[in-house]
């Protein structure tokens, strides 16, 4: 639905590339239109507790249709959206590192990465979104 | 630990040329050693549903060091380990589709194949099984 | 509450003793009277299944006042208790390897072991509750 | 898989031996490297909702391979990590007291400390993590 395991993988093939070129082993998910898990790598050496958050940057970015690091100011205390990350299971992440994947304009699912600081999961997440074709 | 990434990923290939083989899109999981996912493929068109349980029947294989089919009979009513499915947080499966992955006589992680009838996902785990090298 | 962390600890050995004499590695839990895990050992190789389910059976015996095995006939289908198993967040195990921990008449916690067959189990859980002083 | 339980109890037994020294009486858990629990022991006396929070302090220092108190800044409001704290179903504690556990340059478990002040907890699992031969 939205995108095949066929592009799914290479979008996980480009973020693991730049994983590889910063030197930072990363988890990295691919869910697809309907929100379901399409395909997963955790590579060598890369946190544990990240095979979750991923996930959960993968399923937030394409809930939302929104980067999961759009979604940060606003659900800090005293923002508009406070208290959704508590929201579908728990499942909300609202840190860098998820993004939507767009076929032209249509959201076809979404990347999430996770396993070093915010901002080189959203560098790779970013390069990840540049595999798919 | 236990097993790469890379393992890991023949493990998902040698299932998905059998998946292909027999005309029958699967969720094909693959956990290491200290039972933590470290791979995933849904093929495209394959149970949603199957997304948990691919996931949960690789769990169960490396959660018990058994072939999720052998627990099949001792957890029916009546069955020496009848009510073992609602442990672990009901993660797991005791039908067939899972298997340990071993390195001689270590178990190094397993593989979980959900997508088809029972028959057809172990017949695709055994030939998941076989990819590790 | 009941019994010292002291006391916990010696029924533990005394369980892994008779593990080892059956050269099954086990997962072993003891439960204090107010329920509440006191003292837990993984034997090297044991199932990583079976640590929930050692915790589980220790939190059963005790919830019950009962050994696991003890409830397996009344929760089976058509038992007086079916659905026991459901309740309590799904922490009741049924099956043998947990007993409660007595001084005299007066229960003071529980055991709960698991990582072989429930005959093995159950075997070990007996020789760990000798180790009651 | 990365430590043994003989392993495991010398880092309790190194931890409760500075509880008692400082006369706070403390649970103390160690995982594994695939993060499964290993060994726990909870003093005489020893906060019951600290069970919890001491495995997963240790959960937590493996799921990062981070002291749980380094996690602390980056996940209050405002920091770069805030929400961390629900991922990993709530496991995710960011307070001192867990820290990973190493041989040589690899991470082999972590340990988890609870039961006084985050100071108190930190003082008995840096002992803690002395007793790892």
């Amino acid at each position: 639905m939205g995108i095949t395991l066929e592009q799914a993988e290479a979008v996980v093939a480009a973020g693991r590339a730049e994983a590889d070129s910063i030197g930072v082993p990363m988890n990295i998910a691919v869910v697809d239109a309907g929100n379901n898990l399409t395909a997963f790598a955790r590579q060598d050496g890369a946190w544990l507790g990240s095979i979750d958050i991923a996930q959960n940057k993968a399923y937030t970015a394409r809930a939302f249709d929104a980067a999961t690091g759009d979604l940060y100011d606003e659900t800090q205390p005293g923002g508009s959206l406070y208290g959704l990350s508590a929201s579908n299971d728990g499942k909300v992440i609202t840190f860098p590192g998820g993004i939507p994947l767009k076929n032209g304009e249509t959201i076809v699912g979404a990347v999430g990465v996770s396993g070093g600081t915010v901002d080189q999961d959203q560098q790779v997440a970013e390069a990840a979104v540049k595999g798919l074709s």
